[in-house]
């Protein structure tokens, strides 16, 4: 059993199972790719990649990934409507500094990712949540806030949400579209998890509606390749992308990853990114069921979740009054861990739920944390 | 004659000159040592470098930068006193991001690059300048500001000075980490054209006193590699880079470049970076004796320069009264540009100067742009 293989942001010990981490295992990064990719990129007489390059990104791989979007999305993405950016975190602290200023409010739901929280202390923003259900975002309890509040912009995970694992419905996205459009708040959709769906097709992607209400949709190569390349999208009016284009950061630096990005343009037009992640699915689907029913069985019936459809997630719910922080300790003397509630709350709330994952370990050792994870739990529930 | 190869980041007629331009050509870009570099990266089993790493940078990155510095500076350059960056631009947003609040108060030097100015602007900064001569930075003048001033940094370019290619003296170095020191002012030293000396050895980087006073000194791989590997790093006490790795940002991200790192480290291990870094220098000094030559021969009297001694700019200053932007739009006429004075102060002053560089062409395409440069002044100022 191959534990903690490649680990290098955390400091594990060598046989803990952390069933919170949300990362892809060492063995799913697609190095031979990335491989034949480099030598392909570099092979060839221009270098451009290697200068300053455009603000918005490469042209050449902005019209590969538009080209690659349209044909996994229902509608069409157009090349000027992208902005390359360094992922997902990056993209956010960049819009913190172009969109907002210390002391003005961020709405984010509860639960939220929560170094996206981390993200938004350091811009000094006050954040106001709104809750989630099964179908995502409560857009009813949206409009009711917006009524009294003018927030610089909402943080949304629509898809295969981090941590909750639930997905915005198509009527909420159309009312979430329609509120924001009225009130002119801009949307920041991180839509990372989007292309791993498992057991049924997503609605469309927020980006869909980026000329219909102010919104940005972020996407990321971290999750369906590899999270140490660093380079991700903006998915926006080709408006907003030329204002961004126009800060000092990106006039300066010239794009956020010019060399990255061509590597990345290889991997997609020698047609190696749709089959990863076609094996990336297949994998993912196995280790759900595994973990799922492994679960199931050493939980306490207490434990309570619903089978993810896609993204990386289990978000397990206790019943109110039960703090899974309490156990916690207890957790990793047994060699186990987890990520508690209270983590994807700004407000300290959601204290009886924990964040569970599938992504880092295979099969054998997610059924080995599942046990372990049970056992401390029935015992401290007993 | 090649003029305008590769130049994503601007779009300029293909037979202008651009005598402005900050940056290397493309023959300069080292796609060979980048491409051998990327398959001695990719070919190893580990792939730690593809997944979330260390928010300070990939440590073996840093062991590797670490002695390379050693070896370049006077002084011994310690792993745990470095940071990875995406480069000078995106440090310094990421220095206004945790250092910084909308109003506060930046010093910067006068003249300075233009382009720190754009980020600060974003960041809404309140900029006050002091004075550069022949010897950098004029520290009497920052003591004087500094008993009425609380700036939230200071940002200095202290050796081959962008766009004045003057380098602060051992004696100014010493005043300033003394002041600075003394009143707890944060020094950000911009030091990426420091390994590109040509007729002398710079006194020791700022990064050698960093343990002696607030200062994080800025280096990066685009003046000595490639400006789209999008790489460099932060030298600082290693206090103050536990901090930084401690943001939001990076502990999200898990460090601003570990793919790029991995390949830039085996440019480092397989000996490539020094003779590059020495070819560059061979190369530029051919091109200063030539471009200096020529419009010592073309430019009339009134316009004076010192020759560089390294880094990529000439500085033309012409008498008091002459707008040097009143005949760019006739040098664009002739297909010759350059960079205007006012550009590089914050308080449009400046006017009677020009920024120029030979980074960007050869020999035969400087001599040439410095004829029709001579030429159009020569017409302007009779």
């Amino acid at each position: 059993m191959k534990l903690n293989q490649t680990l290098p942001q955390l400091e594990l010990p060598w046989d803990m199972i952390h069933l919170g981490l949300g990362q892809p295992s060492g063995q799913l990064l697609p190095s031979e790719e990335i491989g034949k990719a480099a030598a392909h990129s570099l092979s060839v007489e221009a270098r451009s990649f290697l200068a300053y390059g455009d603000a918005r990104g490469n042209p050449d791989f902005r019209h590969t990934l538009a080209q690659f979007l349209t044909g996994q999305y229902s509608g069409r993405v157009d090349p000027e409507q992208l902005l390359i950016t360094n992922g997902n975190s990056q993209a956010l602290d960049f819009i913190c500094t172009l969109f907002t200023r210390p002391g003005d409010t961020v709405l984010v739901e509860e639960p939220s990712y929560f170094l996206a929280l981390r993200i938004f202390a350091d811009h000094k923003l006050n954040l106001v949540s709104i809750p989630v259900d099964d179908e995502g975002l409560r857009t009813d309890i949206l409009k009711e806030k917006l009524e009294t509040l003018t927030p610089a912009f909402l943080y949304t995970i629509p898809t295969y949400h981090n941590p909750a694992s639930v997905t915005l419905s198509l009527k909420r996205r159309q009312d979430l579209v329609s509120i924001c459009a009225q009130k002119n708040v801009l949307v920041i959709a991180d839509e990372v998890y989007h292309f791993l769906n498992y057991s049924d097709d997503p609605p469309p992607p927020m980006g869909t509606w980026c000329d219909r209400c102010p919104l940005i949709s972020l996407g990321s190569f971290s999750k369906i390749l590899a999270p140490g390349l660093r380079l991700g999208w903006m998915h926006t009016s080709e408006k907003r992308v030329t204002k961004m284009a126009g800060s000092g950061l990106l006039v300066s630096g010239g794009g956020f990853n010019p060399f990255t990005s061509e590597i990345v343009n290889s991997i997609v037009r020698l047609g190696l990114l749709t089959p990863h992640i076609q094996h990336l699915k297949n994998i993912y689907t196995k280790r759900i069921e595994t973990f799922s029913s492994q679960l199931k069985e050493t939980l306490p019936d207490q434990a309570v979740f619903q089978i993810p459809k896609g993204g990386y997630f289990i978000w397990v719910r206790f019943p109110e009054g039960i703090d899974t922080n309490a156990f916690r300790k207890a957790a990793q003397k047994q060699k186990v861990d987890f990520y508690p509630g209270v983590l994807f709350s700004h407000k300290k709330g959601l204290k009886n739920f924990m964040r569970l994952s599938f992504a880092f370990y295979d099969e054998d050792v997610l059924t080995e944390g599942a046990r372990r994870l049970g056992k401390v739990i029935s015992e401290h529930l007993s």
